[in-house]
C-alpha cells in the first residue's frame, strides 16, 4: 500500500468499532496474582470484594479465563460520542525528526475528561446503577479519573464522592469546577471526613497527600455508606478489561491499512492506559502468532517497574484494600514533592507486573524536565497540547525514531496519547520558567518505601 | 434514509474534504460596504492596505467576486491534523429535552487552541510566511485567537506578538502558558509598550481593556516594525472566507446523510464563526435554491446586532484602522465587567451586518446566566465542556428544541460547537457558587458608545 495512502488521522465507522472488551488474561500462561484479604492472607472471595465492588465489576475482576466479554450497548451508546479516537500518523513530527521510522498515536484526549480514563469510569458507573446503587467513591491523582468519573456518574444519575490528592487540588483548581459541572463532590486527601484521613493528618501534618491515601478515605466512605461502592481507575484487572478498547480500536485502524507497529510504547502509572493499548497485541505475542517490542515508561521520581520489588503490597496507604502481588515502591512510598503530573502511584497493575517478569515487555524510566521538553516539542509540530503523562510516551516515542535516524531503521512505532495538559499548565510554567527540577530517589528513600511492604 | 442510520458523529474522509474556500460576497447582491480610510473617507486601496497586512490576504479581502478560492496544499496539510471537525448527532440532548426536533452541532473545539479559530490563524501564517515575513502582530480577548495564531506561527516558524486583553490575561493566567509553549510573546492591553496603550492607560486608568484597544497596539506595532504584519481573527471578509471550511464541511457530511437543516444558529462576537458555518447554505439561499432560519446569538451584555447602529464605524478604540460599516455599539463601548465570555467586540462583521440588514438571517441577545446553565446542561449529557462564546448558541438551539416539543414540529437544527471552556473555568466557578450576574446596558449606557461614532 502506498505511503501517501495512509492518512493523517484513521477513524473506524461506528459499525467497525470493537463490540467486546478482551481480557488479555485468557492467554496469559502464568496468571496475574490474586488479589488477597489483608487479614487471612487468602485469596479474596467474590463475596468479600462485593462489599467494596459492584457485583458484575467483581466477576470481572477474578475472571482470568473469559477470553472476550461483550461490550453493553448503553456503553457502547455512550462510547459513540467521543470514540472511535483517531489513530494519528505523525507526519509533522517524523519530518521535525527527520527520522525514517513511522510514528502513530492513538490520541485518549479528544473528551471532556481530557483522557482515555472515561473508557473505564462509564463503564463502572453503568455497572453501579444496574445494581441498583446510590452512588460510588474514589479517588484522584492529576484529576483525570475524577473528570470522567464526574461525567459518567452525570450521565447515569449517580452521586459522586471524589477525595483529590491534595498536591493536585491545590495546583489544578479548575480540575474542581469541571467536576462540580458534572455535579461530583470533590474533597482534598488527607481530609478530616475519614478516621484514616484522620489519622495520617495526625502522623503527616502537612502532607500533600498520595494515591493511596486517597485510595483509603475514599474506600472508607464506600464500606460505611449504604447504597456506595468504591470504584478505582488504574491498577486493577476490570480497567485493564475495559480500557482494551484503546488497543483494539489501533489494532483495527491499523489491519485496516496493513500496518503493523514494531515498538509499542505507553506511559505507566498504574497501567490502566498501557494495559489498555497494548492488549491485543500482547494477546498475539503471548499466543506467538506476532512479536512486537513493549515498553513501559515510568517517571525516574517514581520508577515501580524499574526500581521497584515484585511483591504483595497494599493497594492504599491505609491498608484497608486487600493485598496485590505487583511491581511495588512500597505503600509509604510518596514522590518527592518537585513531582509535577500524575504517574504517582507507588505500585503496577498485577497483570502488567506479571507480564513484566515474564519478559514480555520492557520498562524505562525518564526525567521529568526531559519529558516536559519532548511535550513542547511535540506541541509545536502536531498540535496538541499533551498531558505531562503521555508526554513520558512521547519522550521515548522520540528517543526511539532518533534511534532509527542513526540506524536508518524504518521502524513503525506506535505510542499512546493518554490525554491533554490543560489542566497542567502550572507544571508547563514552571518549566518555561526554568524551576523545574528533577529528582531521582536515592537508594536509601527507596529503601524507606520497602519498609512498608506486609511482612508474610 | 432510516433515522437510525445516522451516526453519533459524522467524519468525512480526507478526499471529502473542502479543496476551496467559499466567498459569500460572490452571492450578495448587496455587497458588504467597502472599507475606509479613516482620513480621507475614500475605500482602503490594496496599496494602502498593504502596510498593514500580507498581500494575499489584501487580495482576498478587497475580493467580492471571485466564489471560490483554492486552500493551498501546505493549509490542507495542516488542516488535516485537526480537521475534519465532526458534526455531531447530540442524541442525548435531544432524549434530556424530549423533543422531536433533530439536533446537530459542528464541533470545531477538538484542537489545542480549543476553537475554530485554528481555521483562519493557519492561512494566515501560511501567506505572512510566503511573504517572507519575520512575523505577525495581533489581539486576543478570551484568548482563543491568541493561542490558535501561537500554533500556526510555530508551525511556520514565525515570530508572534500578541495584545491580550487584560480582564481575559487576567481571569485566564493558563492561556498565556499555552501561548508561550507555542513561542508566543504575550503582553497584557492596554500596556505601556505603545503609544496609543499609553494614551489609553492615562485616560482611563485602571481599564480593563477591550479588544478594539488591543487591537491598535497590536496595529502599531505591526506597522511600526519592518517585516511584520497584522493580523486578525474576526470581523474581515478574509477571516469569513476561511472560517468558511466550517460550512462546507458541515454542509457536505449533512448532504451526504440527506439531511437539511431547518435552522442554522451560531453565536456572534465579530462574526467568524457564524460566518463561517452557515456560509455554503447561505449561499444557497442568496441563489434562491433553498430557505434556511438562520439566528445570530449574541450577548445581551454586548448587544452589537440587536441594539446596535448600521454605521461606519472605527474598528479600533485607537481609531488607528480603517473604518468599517457594521452594526456596532461604537467603539468606545467597553461591556460590563461581569461579562464573563468573550463575544465582546464592538461591532460586527460587515458581510454579516448587510445580510441582517437585508433580512436574510435574524439575531438574538441571550443573558450569562442561562447561557452558563444551557452549558451545564449541555456539558452533562454530551459530554463536551463548552466555552462560553458557543453556550450563547447552545442555549438559543435549545429553546428552538423546546419550542418544537410544544408545536409538534420535527425541525433538524444546526448549531455551531466553537471551541470548550478548559480555561473559562473562574466563569463556571462563578455560575457555581451563584456569583454570577447579568447586565443589560441601559439606553442611556448605549448612547455613550454611540457617540464615539465618527461623524461625517
Amino acid at each position: 500500500m502506498s505511503e501517501k495512502k495512509i492518512p493523517y488521522k484513521i477513524y473506524l465507522e461506528e459499525n467497525e468499532m470493537p463490540k467486546f472488551w478482551y481480557n488479555l488474561r485468557a492467554d496469559m500462561k502464568n496468571k496475574p496474582a490474586p488479589l488477597l484479604n489483608p487479614g487471612t492472607h487468602q485469596p479474596m472471595t467474590a463475596e468479600e470484594l462485593s462489599g467494596v465492588f459492584c457485583e458484575e465489576l467483581v466477576k470481572q475482576e477474578l475472571d482470568n479465563e473469559t477470553r472476550e466479554y461483550p461490550i453493553p450497548e448503553e456503553i457502547r451508546d455512550f462510547y459513540k460520542m467521543y470514540r472511535p479516537s483517531p489513530l494519528v500518523r505523525a507526519y509533522c513530527l517524523e519530518e521535525k525528526l527527520q527520522t525514517p521510522a513511522k510514528i502513530y498515536y492513538k490520541f485518549e484526549g479528544n473528551n471532556t475528561s481530557g483522557s482515555h480514563k472515561l473508557n473505564s469510569a462509564i463503564a463502572q458507573a453503568y455497572y453501579a446503577k444496574k445494581q441498583g446503587l446510590k452512588g460510588v467513591t474514589t479517588e484522584t491523582g492529576a484529576g483525570q479519573w475524577g473528570t470522567a468519573l464526574s461525567m459518567a456518574c452525570s450521565y447515569f444519575g449517580l452521586d459522586c464522592k471524589v477525595y483529590m490528592v491534595k498536591v493536585s487540588y491545590e495546583q489544578k483548581p479548575f480540575r474542581r469546577e469541571v467536576m462540580r459541572t458534572y455535579g461530583a463532590d470533590v474533597t482534598p486527601s488527607p481530609s478530616d471526613t475519614t478516621n484514616v484521613g484522620r489519622k495520617i493528618l495526625e502522623q503527616f501534618p502537612g502532607t500533600t497527600g498520595s494515591l493511596g491515601c486517597a485510595i483509603s478515605e475514599a474506600v472508607e466512605v464506600a464500606v460505611s455508606n449504604p447504597g456506595y461502592r468504591y470504584v478505582l481507575g488504574s491498577v486493577l484487572n476490570q480497567v485493564l478489561l475495559h480500557q482494551s478498547v484503546i488497543g483494539l480500536e489501533s489494532k483495527i485502524a491499523m489491519d485496516k491499512y496493513g500496518i503493523k507497529p514494531d515498538v509499542i510504547i505507553g506511559c505507566a502509572g498504574g497501567g490502566s492506559n498501557l494495559g489498555g493499548l497494548i492488549a491485543p497485541f500482547m494477546g498475539e505475542k503471548l499466543r506467538g502468532e506476532a512479536d512486537y517490542q513493549i515498553i513501559a515508561v515510568e517517571p525516574a521520581s517514581c520508577p515501580s517497574l524499574t526500581r521497584g520489588k515484585y511483591a504483595y503490597d497494599f493497594c492504599d496507604t491505609g491498608m484497608v484494600c486487600p493485598l496485590a502481588k505487583m511491581y511495588t515502591l512500597g505503600s509509604g512510598f510518596i514522590p518527592a514533592p518537585n513531582h509535577a503530573g500524575g504517574l504517582r502511584y507507588h505500585g503496577m497493575s498485577s497483570i502488567l507486573s506479571q507480564l513484566y517478569d515474564d519478559g514480555y515487555m520492557e520498562a524505562r524510566s525518564v526525567e521529568q524536565t526531559a519529558v516536559f521538553a519532548a511535550a513542547e516539542q511535540f506541541a509545536r509540530v502536531e498540535g496538541i497540547l499533551p498531558a505531562p503523562e503521555s508526554s513520558h510516551a512521547i519522550k521515548v516515542a522520540i528517543d526511539e525514531a532518533l534511534k532509527c535516524k542513526e540506524t536508518g531503521e524504518e521502524k513503525t512505532i506506535l505510542f499512546g496519547l493518554t490525554g491533554t495538559g490543560y489542566f497542567d499548565l502550572v507544571a508547563y510554567q514552571k518549566y518555561h520558567d526554568g524551576e523545574m527540577s528533577d529528582y531521582i530517589p536515592t537508594d536509601e528513600e527507596l529503601a524507606k518505601g520497602f519498609a512498608s511492604l506486609p511482612q508474610f
